[in-house]
């Protein structure tokens, strides 16, 4: 199956010990590079047979303008959205967009934004990871006069223009939305409490019921972490309570889904039994049975407004600006009660 | 709100008719600076009262060691978690990683790989967009000697390592298992027919039902393209036959999932009456109810594996490889038949 290599641009320039770029440009006659070496690199590419392949000849010469994304994770629908819609408005205005994804971990987000810098995108568009508490590497940026958008985690929101959502309205329009639909007692299962997330959306509900002036019970807020696993176990152990709730708000896709198997196991029915709402996306919603009413983020929006801001930046319009993009209650299957047990 | 923003390096820069990478050299004493400028750029900080920022002073001096990639797509969790594969095996390696998404387009595909060779990466991954049938882009690549490594959908094996999975064995195992338990009228929904993907696993659906000498049924196999809709359509109208099937393999999770919703409208219980397989990731065939019987892609292997044989090529060596990672059939409730009406 060895077939004999054609000589490459990187062989003709180690023989002449010159670089690729520069036996690129002399073999293409270029002015920048003196007559000797023109004669010289051709010589040598006739001699081994050189065959240029077009696309190569036409690289290394652009500098191309890009624009940086840093994400805390891409295994999720929510942030690859949010991609695409940074990706459409760029390349509508010219740009090419290069990710970078933390995973979470700051020492990583230091790397991504020191790789992006180094190799000279024009802007950066960047979400923090769940561990970041010190800013000091975006505010470098400040100091480079690198343009930098927030979406969704944000700081410094005095220097950089962001893009964030309305994490307790919307848990609260949930909560009203299950108390407006026949539910009287409604749980919340979410993640770790020092999450910022977590704790405004924990704040929408227990304003949701602060309003209808119903008292607010302990039992009925589980916040643990988040994930599949825990939204399974939250939902065991608030329908094992003496007096269980006959509705769950979870703020996660993965909690929704993993509250609804526990639901199923115990035999109750969504929603006469027990209604549920989560926080995810249109697709995953429609998969399960019933359909899954969910708050949905306008992820593609989101993107695509994070990404005008930084263009912008880039115009050199330097005006500071926050937008507020809203999530949207799509009502489904699993929240509307027709008849309940509970009601009286 | 508005602050007074300290003077930056590029306004120093700017000042003293220089680059900022100068300017910052030239504040740290490097010696590559002559005495001169550095003692303007220091003039000039201390009159402007620039305060650096230690993150700012530490960039613009290496060159980053970065492996890009090339997928067609990030919005599925198929790529997603092969890109995790990817980061983590480079990161161990000293590598960062940087990713672009040619949105299925030919034509962007060639600017990503423009952008990542410009940007100089040392190597690059890739997965070809489904409209990319001319490979002269990459060809480019063994021009200039920059190692590349396909995975999935791969081209030009014979330049260039790759990573592929079992497309024909795993369609032809999940049709066995459904014939094996209980099933005798096995249909498959899969996309449209000029796909390879589509080609490989509907000939190891046709190779089972050879095997076991079941004469094949044109009217059993619904191949229009890929999508919930799609696989809610064909599900239809599969089961709207005279003599309708009792198992379906789907050969996508979108087709699973939209299949699923139209067995269930149609008032038969699965797998009882009708038997289902898809080719699904295993958080969302468990989200399901029954779960999802399904083929799953060993996909954060296949990222790892791709990573290890492009950091061979890196090191220099220049053996060309295929790695097969073969796809695991997780049996779920979706297929196995305790009785069934169809069952004599």
């Amino acid at each position: 199956m060895e077939k004999k290599r054609n000589v490459s641009l990187k062989e003709l320039a180690a023989e002449l010990g010159v670089s690729i770029s520069t036996v690129s440009r002399a073999l293409k006659n270029s002015p920048e590079i003196g007559e000797d070496m023109r004669k010289k690199a051709k010589a040598l590419a006739k001699e081994r047979n050189y065959r240029p392949n077009p696309f190569a000849m036409s690289l290394l010469k652009n500098t191309p303008r890009i624009i940086g994304i840093i994400v805390p994770d891409i295994v999720t629908h929510y942030y690859s959205s949010i991609i695409s819609g940074i990706n459409d408005m760029a390349h509508k205005n010219g740009y090419s967009t290069i990710i970078t994804s933390s995973y979470e971990q700051f020492e990583n987000e230091k790397k991504c934004l020191e790789d992006l810098i180094n190799i000279r995108v024009e802007g950066i568009i960047a979400c923090l990871s769940q561990e970041t508490t010190d800013y000091s590497h975006f505010e470098a940026l400040a100091d480079l006069n690198i343009p930098l958008v927030f979406f969704d985690r944000v700081c410094l929101t005095d220097k950089f223009s962001s893009v964030i959502t309305n994490n307790i309205e919307s848990a609260q329009e949930a909560t009203e939305h299950l108390l407006s639909t026949g539910s009287r007692r409604v749980a919340f299962i979410g993640g770790a409490n020092h999450l910022d997330i977590v704790k405004k959306r924990k704040h929408g509900y227990l304003q949701a019921l602060r309003e209808r002036r119903i008292p607010i019970e302990r039992e009925l807020v589980f916040c643990e972490k988040i994930g599949y696993e825990a939204g399974y176990e939250g939902a065991r152990r608030l329908l094992s309570l003496p007096n269980p709730p006959d509705a769950i708000l979870a703020m996660n896709d993965n909690l929704a889904f993993g509250a609804m198997k526990a639901i199923k196991e115990s035999g109750l029915s969504i929603p006469a039994d027990i209604s549920l709402i989560g926080y995810t996306d249109e697709a995953h919603s429609n998969y399960v049975d019933p359909p899954l009413t969910a708050v949905t983020h306008q992820t593609y929006k989101m993107g695509e407004t994070a990404c005008e801001l930084l263009l912008e930046q880039l115009k050199g319009i330097s005006k500071i600006e926050q937008r507020m993009i809203p999530c949207i209650l799509s009502v489904r299957g699993s929240s509307i009660k027709k008849r309940s047990k509970y009601l009286k």
